[in-house]
């Protein structure tokens, strides 16, 4: 018949115990996949880098088909998933859409790595 | 009627003019797209931070489960991904199968969002 007053048991090492909640939690990750699935697509890497590469800093919708031979409607498609994901920039101006890199975006991705 | 000896017109200035194909090949598009396709799952965002968080640099099959509230059939599933992904390094032994990092994995793909 065990007492009530058995004093606590020492604690525990934790030498091969893993820690019972994971270093992020499942709102964060959620988050983060979210922004990693805007990038799981090639030809969303490719309009990345269309827009990357520009000179001006930024690239009209009309000359984003023709490098990735897709319809408008496609490339508009995954041009949104990346606005929504906060990679991309959309200004609408006259007839067109103007796609730009939201500033620090790729370098505040590539910190969510260091980070997990 | 044009002479066939008509000068070459001067090169056009490309200030308006888009480069014709991206600067990320389609080749290497799908292969950059397949890691980030492997980060773009929570649970398997979860299953890299609890790797990276454990202080003995690997962790055993069994003890990824109970953190996610998965079965193990479906951590496996996960855990393979981020293997064939070259994110994680998995080593049979005994009866259990032990992850870890595989080392610059994670920097490298940060890296890759540098060079788009």
């Amino acid at each position: 018949m065990t007492s009530l007053q058995t004093p606590a048991p020492a604690a525990q090492p934790d030498c091969c115990v893993p820690s019972a909640a994971p270093a992020l939690n499942a709102g964060d990750a959620r988050q983060k996949a979210l922004i990693f699935k805007a990038l799981a697509d090639p030809n969303r890497l490719r309009l990345l880098s269309i827009v990357k590469a520009g000179e001006s800093g930024e690239s009209c919708v009309c000359d984003l088909t023709e490098p990735l031979g897709l319809g408008q409607p496609t490339v508009s498609h995954h041009l949104k998933i990346l606005v929504d994901a906060g990679l991309l920039h959309r200004e609408k101006r006259g007839t067109w859409a103007y796609y730009s890199l939201v500033p620090g975006a790729l370098e505040r991705t590539a910190g969510l790595l260091a980070t997990l």
